[in-house]
């Protein structure tokens, strides 16, 4: 299980001011806690600011490698800010780039930096035909770009398809065409892995987090193996140690126990 | 999906002291407020009571059916508990048995009570080898038992297998080798459903409110249709109506929204 810790996001508020104020202690602040807190990747996002958005990746990605010594996953729609934070972050382990698609375009811009930098890619389900409703629909891209992308040299190891979480208040099926994509994927592709955001699937609804923790456990369920989530958010963590437990994953519930220990299920 | 309110069962303290102490209005407030809570069925269980365990049934019995008009899940070891229990339910909708099993000399006491009440019966997968430990092994007692059920006339709409949860804290499969159970289960019989209790799974570990929660959401994932659980447990309960959203089994989402316009999701 990979986790990406989402929170150094200029879409939230918090980072915006950081940025804006150049207050390099506080994204330090905020890539040590989620590292701390369990993170594997921390995520680095900035395509709120399209004036600046390259420059202001590469300041990022620098504290966030004086902060920590975790691997960067670089997060934009900007061919020219994935490559100036992926020159930044290839000293430090092995990156990850979000995302690649099925788009022609996007495919064609991101992959050769992909190659470059053996990155981890994050291949998000949307082609030239738009984003697909049905499991069906994503089924056939998740062939496409596997194909595609382990024919042009990337190991399905470094594939991290992202199936695209729709909100369930626009269809009922939402959630269960994921989690059949998902199981599908485990079942033709065991070396590719799967991730997403979880927070998506309850847009438009109340109790949002509620239903973030729900789908944070089904998908773990039908074979979700990595997550973009906030790792600071002790409840959340706390549903994700307890599912890795009782998928058997988690030998002699050591891992649950540990968190148990360090007081993440205390209510304070 | 089918909800058994389990709080009328004398291993509780609260319900052992009313028995003790003949509480006629507690008895009834317990049902009444299970059945608001939104439980198809008010389970009976005054198995600690060795001594007089028929007549503290009928007693019980009588006391929910003068409080709800629910059907009631008459739940014993003794027969004789059992046929008193379903004599008196029997006029108030399709009564339910928990529990036969595999072992013959259960199996052939309790089908009788079955076949005479036209019950809904609980099924759990025990045989005179014992109790099951792998899917496999559990996979063969569902054949046997639903086999002989149906061939000795009991529809398989009516059959509730229980797949006998373990706890995590012995064996790190015990969850999984339920959920591999329940998957099996829908695609081989899908007529019959699939019922158990939440709580054994996280014997034996702290936080066990959140190993509960985590396994009704991994097993609703898995095709579970029914909980013998407790409906005034608003966390539980909270989590059950975002999983039937997510899962598509809620148009519109309405009974999550109805759900949180009550208040359930309140923090109070």
């Amino acid at each position: 299980m990979l986790i990406v810790g989402e929170l150094i996001n200029t879409s939230r508020k918090p980072i915006k001011e950081a940025v804006e104020n150049r207050d390099a202690a506080y994204i330090r602040e905020i890539a040590r806690r989620q590292a701390e807190a369990g993170a594997h990747y921390i995520d680095v996002n900035c395509g709120t600011l399209v004036r600046n958005e390259p420059e202001v990746m590469a300041w990022l990605v620098e504290l966030v490698k004086e902060a920590v010594d975790l691997p960067v996953c670089i997060d934009s729609p900007n061919p020219r800010a994935l490559e100036v934070g992926l020159e930044l972050a290839a000293d430090r382990g092995q990156p990850m780039v979000n995302s690649i698609t099925a788009e022609s375009e996007r495919f064609n811009t991101v992959l050769p930096l992909v190659l470059k930098y053996k990155a981890r890619v994050v291949a998000l389900l949307m082609d030239d035909s738009g984003m697909p409703d049905t499991a069906e629909q994503r089924i056939a891209i998740v062939r496409k770009l596997v194909g595609d992308l382990t024919r042009s040299g990337v190991p399905e190891d470094d594939i991290y398809i992202d199936p695209l979480v729709k909100p369930v208040s626009t269809s009922d099926s939402a959630g269960v065409e994921v989690l059949e994509t998902l199981r599908f994927i485990r079942k033709e592709y065991s070396a590719v892995h799967t991730i997403c955001g979880l927070s998506n699937i309850s847009y438009g609804l109340p109790n949002r987090p509620v239903l973030n923790q729900v789908f944070l456990i089904q998908t773990m369920a039908a074979g979700m193996d990595a997550y973009i989530l906030d790792p600071l958010d002790r409840t959340l963590m706390g549903f994700y140690y307890a599912s890795q437990a009782l998928l058997g994953k988690d030998p002699y519930c050591s891992e649950y126990l540990k968190a148990h220990r360090s007081g993440l299920y205390r209510k304070d």
